[in-house]
């Protein structure tokens, strides 16, 4: 760790991965909530937070794998193509089919997938095994006790766990959710992400920019992001260079989000709100972090909420929050903190400054497997944002990036 | 192709890509419509129809990329840390100033990052080079002309395309969007796709199921997946067997939905209320398919609105979801129908049905490379299902799946 003089402040400059860790350090998931199971649409993407267990039997019934007839398997014994077996049809069981049915001997009912095998029955042979007669029906084959039936908790028996701690909830737990017989489960809720865009440059969108003025793009986008992410969006507001009008608005913040980040107002300028409303707090500090796009970060608590002061332009905002907030929510929600990244090859030369760990806006060859960089590296280019589909990480030890080279990249696309 | 003749019905039996060019062939994308850049979160997940041109200038002033001050280069010729050129200071300008000020020959004003550059200043000297003084200062350097400057319109020109038509809204083009002053863009809508789970054994999520009966967990599982792919949920319904319910239920659907999901009733049984409301309609088809799970399908439109009818056990709704619905409304939504896949080995041996195209579900080892069966392939399984991680492919020509083998996998996280 060095120590840095910047702007009239004493700076630390930290590695990325000091950084990192220290803004992930105190975070922990939020408390777990119980939540009914039927109103199943509001709880995917959330984390189990105890593991769920069945309080039924899964079929809850045994019933019929296949459309055709139960029989008693005993009954069919001899039965050929040439001597099928002719069993009087006792009537249908559809499935729905909720009567408690018995199956006489020397009989058979017709029955279709999913019914509810009648008691005596102990097999059922399939619809094309037979002459599918509704009276009485001709059998051409012999089947063993147990074909084409699901047993009664086959697939999940009472006490069962059905999904462990921890698991984050998709689509593919719907069913065995659903049917589990469970009324609520215990999750981590979705961390609510407020967002504030600093300076008195800022207007709003839809809103014609003057002379000196610029759209606050920052918000709407760290939103996006946040919502991207899968982390509700509790505000999006603006606040101009008034530390006190910001601290206000932060503190009223810590109400309503878990979770706070603000943009702009943490270089070394004579106005940087952000910096002027939290510097001096014993929950708050200002460093220069030995990244590219990002260096100057700020991170603390009010009243308890994590809060991430991010530096003001777009992309800085994007890499910073993608970095280190998207992390730390993660872990609020009690899910890993890991970025997910894949590997590429270089297909064409840059460079990165030298001390750094550089964040390099890139684009995919068309295989996926290659990158090459995209819009020059000005933190400021807004067309190369938006044209750029991944961010290829250059170890802090690197400035020139050579082609062939193998590099970790986050893509941008999918990042929920 | 080849003909079968299954429970009655003479079915088709087509290679699964001939089905899914079948189901294809007739997708276009929804008519495009224009939005409001200001609600820009409402656009996220949207394909734009035509391209974006910007109306202004990006940046919009010339401004300052440092904290310093604006000079007019000339002024510091000679200057060193020895030798500092001191020059008064005219006064502050910070970022938002709207002002329109002037430099006069000899002075310099301090400026702030993306503050505005005063006519006849040509160069900012950051902070660092000089003592930070307030009336006057001391320039330890001297800098050439265009020093620490962003010009205007040096990122974008008024006219420019900064999105092409077909891109896909992500945080990462909202800066751009917001900031180049277009009230409106056109975009394809959000498909809006409506779900009807079939059968009388059905009962609704957090009622209890009788002898007989099961939990409607599909309607919800293909709500959620299409939700995670990025389409609007219509409606996700029930109706009994009862074809001319379906059929209404159906018909009342095509007015609020782009695209209809039905699921069970299409197999070889007596009371299939899909089929028989369809079968005999010139714009519908009931198929088999060469594929497991999901051998039945059916296909067709009703008052020109497209209608999957997919096979009734979880598993293989899930599966044709994937595969058949999703490719489909991301053609309404002007986008890419491809499913995505990865490269994985086989960690374990298991087989396959001969003649079919397999989807398997598989867990992926540690490091995501290799991957492994679960949870047997009845279609049944609900704990496999919510167990899997992804779906390999096994082409129709293999039966023995061997260790070692590189497959394709669709991974079952991050379907958006």
């Amino acid at each position: 760790m060095r120590v840095a003089r910047a702007g009239g402040y004493a700076c630390r400059v930290l590695t990325f991965d000091e950084y990192q860790q220290r803004v992930l350090a105190s975070a922990r998931p939020l408390p777990a909530e119980r939540r009914p199971v039927a109103e199943v649409a509001n709880l995917l993407g959330l984390v189990t937070a105890e593991p769920v267990h069945s309080s039924v039997s899964l079929p809850g019934f045994t019933n019929s794998a296949m459309d055709g007839y139960a029989v008693w398997s005993a009954d069919l014994r001899g039965a050929t193509p040439d001597t099928p077996v002719v069993l009087p049809v006792a009537g249908d069981i559809p499935a729905g089919d909720t009567r408690s049915l018995e199956l006489a001997p020397g009989s058979c009912w017709r029955i279709m997938t999913g019914a509810p095998l009648p008691t005596g029955a102990d097999a059922v042979v399939q619809v094309e095994l037979t002459d599918g007669g509704l009276e009485e029906v001709r059998l051409r084959e012999a089947v063993p006790a147990g074909t084409a039936l699901r047993h009664r908790g086959e697939d999940v028996q009472p006490g069962d766990e059905v999904l462990p701690a921890g698991t984050r909830l998709q689509p593919r737990h719907v069913p065995v959710l659903l049917s589990s017989g469970v009324g609520e489960i215990s999750v981590f809720p979705r961390p609510r992400v407020a967002i504030v865009s600093t300076g008195d440059e800022l207007v709003a969108p839809g809103e014609p920019a003057g002379h000196g003025q610029v759209v606050d793009s920052n918000g709407p986008m760290l939103g996006a992001l946040a919502r991207e992410c899968g982390f509700d969006v509790a505000a999006v507001c603006r606040s101009g260079d008034s530390p006190e009008a910001l601290l206000a608005t932060v503190q009223e913040l810590t109400g309503a989000a878990d979770l706070i980040v603000t943009s702009g107002g943490v270089s070394a300028g004579a106005f940087e709100p952000v910096k002027l409303a939290f510097t001096g707090s014993d929950d708050f500090e200002f460093v220069q972090v030995a990244m590219q796009p990002g260096k100057p970060q700020g991170f603390g608590t009010v009243s308890g909420t994590p809060v991430f002061a991010l530096p003001g332009n777009p992309v800085s905002s994007l890499v910073s929050f993608l970095l280190l907030v998207a992390p730390a929510a993660r872990v609020l929600a009690g899910r890993d903190p890991e970025v997910p990244t894949v590997e590429a090859a270089v297909a064409e030369h840059w460079t990165s400054p030298p001390g750094r760990q550089q964040f390099a806006r890139v684009v995919f060859d068309e295989d996926g497997r290659m990158v090459r960089p995209i819009g020059g590296q000005g933190s400021h280019v807004l067309g190369g944002l938006a044209g750029s589909q991944a961010l290829a990480i250059v170890p802090a030890g690197t400035t020139e990036v050579a082609v062939g080279e193998t590099l970790r990249v986050i893509p941008l696309d999918g990042l929920a």
